[in-house]
């Protein structure tokens, strides 16, 4: 029995675990932001229809370049931004992750640093180990916000090549000001990546990173199909930037790296890009009935933009995160102590939640003394 | 107006374009390796219904493990070699491709080396150039074969950590035996990857390095069904190796990378195996086809296990290359000096190149003198 020990590995990722949620079966799933309301028939036909046209040709390599998916994404960017965005401003890939893969490639790697905002979504320290980019743990605020005059010194300090900026915040929920991204982007000479998974849950008013791009060509801002659109399993994530970026991003890019189902499914759920996203105001109500109601268990959040609440303070989060659980409801241990996250979905999972989580509260949510 | 240069791009990227074959219209693109065979009937009604089925779930994440389709992929190796080949043994990821770049991210990167006998499949260097693996080119005898005491004297010698052996090579054909893979692999304490994107095609009796596997968990074989399979577009790579080797690419994959539509679709194309695999004989036949018909014209080629023939010689192989597309034809041309490289497919389509090397070739190969 050969063990990992045994192989050449590179030393760093010796007694790493692979990252992911844990795969629990629960009830009620809310621990990975998804959208669970399903998607509507209309869409499901074309998809059908789309997926078997794309299926005749399955034989040829698709589109190297997803000429047309990223024309689509443009338009998409354009109408809810208010920019105008190129398509040649466009890249796609199999999930932000590898969007975010392939920056580090082009402007991170060995010798290089990456910066970002901690806590900030897990998967940025990871990718930019696994393309061998040095990794600093930037500070936030008590209440989870970036201090901008704080934020901008430890960029100063650093000199990092990639600053991540995430906004809305992953696990915390909060949206970034743009004048605190601008402060960023002068403060470096490396790329600026805004990470806005989460971006179309933002509360009514929050502009996003798009505004910036014009004359800012070191500016990167990331999307996902994944969460407001609710196509988690398509794995479509694609970025807008100046389009000398995307000429940057094609030299890393493994060739015919999005294949033509990919590419004919997302171009179709963007077709229906408003029944898609009529869920979005649904899944905000929930997300806000499960803030307005924590005070009443005696529990607390942090201001949220996305599909998710981070809440607390319990006395032992792991503990809380198992009552939870043993109530048929998971949600994620994020790793901050005394809080938890949680998808905000349904109504009827919204209520699940809240049922589940007035049980559990009164023993452990902290006191005063925690 | 931004370029690259404005960039703060790594170094080693700079004055680099895009890998990937050019892409010009022609009437007969044999250029790629694909396979022209139209997908059975059968089997694209089975893809119809698999992912419209796949598509009611699509707004939930993908099995991140892939268990089922590893499983499926497991059944198939083991069927098609006669080894046991058990789903832990067992990675796929979006093409062969990443699947490589996972290997270099898990067993090379910044500091390590990997080395593999060129001329060979063009992205090992650049794949290795963009996990920041150092890139070593070993040589191979003037008739294109890995000689075993020379590769096992420059692999002592080089002591990479990973070192490739595409089998069949690609661009030139031949498959390589196994003792001299095995000998390679007593060479090193770096792990050896058997690139066998087009082992279907192989001459009767060439066995695969799949059968080599017992007792080395440093060896990794490497496939696609780009190739055989008929499924470029698809984009579905996957290896065989010991189990540990699949525990150190969990540590690197990007969580989630095989989209549930990729997934279905490769389960059902498994599920199609036979009647997929039909098409391999009558391209084998086209291949054997050209092989033969070269000596009439005054050329030779480079004995091929793939559904691609290296032919040759020409004065000048650019000049030969654009005559033939100039006949409709659209070869490759892998730059190698004299050599062009053309792919099997259809009778109608070997008809079309051998009329137009027919015209072509005495105005352009090679004489004594060249």
């Amino acid at each position: 029995m050969t063990s990992l020990e045994d192989l050449p590995l590179r030393p760093e990722l010796r007694g790493r675990s692979p990252y992911g949620a844990p795969q629990v079966p629960a009830a009620h799933r809310l621990n990975t932001n998804e959208n669970p309301h399903p998607l509507p028939a209309e869409l499901l036909a074309d998809l059908g229809a789309a997926l078997g046209h794309a299926a005749l040709e399955l034989n040829r390599y698709p589109d190297r370049d997803a000429t047309a998916l990223r024309t689509d994404l443009a338009a998409y960017l354009s109408h809810t931004s208010g920019e105008i965005v190129a398509p040649a401003q466009v890249w796609a890939a199999n999930g932000s992750n590898e969007v975010l893969q392939q920056i580090l490639q082009a402007f991170g790697g060995a010798g290089r640093t990456a910066l970002g905002f901690t806590p900030s979504y897990s998967m940025h320290p990871i990718i930019a180990a696994g393309t061998g980019t040095a990794w600093v743990d930037g500070s936030r605020a008590p209440d989870f916000g970036i201090d901008r005059a704080a934020a901008v010194a430890q960029v100063r300090d650093v000199a990092p090549h990639v600053v991540f900026v995430t906004s809305p915040n992953n696990p915390t929920g909060t949206a970034v000001d743009l004048d605190t991204v601008a402060a960023l982007y002068d403060a470096t000479e490396g790329v600026v990546v805004v990470d806005e998974a989460y971006a179309e849950f933002a509360r009514t008013g929050t502009p996003s990173a798009l505004t910036l791009l014009p004359g800012r060509p070191r500016l990167i801002v990331s999307r996902t199909m994944s969460k407001a659109f609710g196509m988690a399993g398509l794995r479509l994530g694609y970025l807008a930037a100046d389009p000398a970026v995307v000429d940057a991003l094609q030299l890393v890019r493994l060739p015919y790296h999005l294949s033509s189902l990919t590419q004919a499914a997302a171009r179709t759920a963007l077709a229906h890009t408003d029944a898609l996203l009529a869920t979005v105001d649904a899944v905000r109500g929930q997300r806000d009935r499960i803030v307005d109601a924590l005070p009443g268990l005696g529990l607390t959040s942090v201001a949220s933009d996305a599909n998710f609440v981070l809440f607390g303070r319990f006395a032992d989060a792991p503990a809380a995160w198992r009552a939870l659980l043993d109530r048929g409801v998971l949600v994620r241990d994020v790793g901050l102590p005394g809080w938890l996250r949680v998808t905000a979905g349904t109504a009827e999972e919204t209520t699940a939640f809240l049922t589940a989580l007035g049980e559990v509260a009164p023993d452990h949510r902290a006191t005063l003394g925690d």
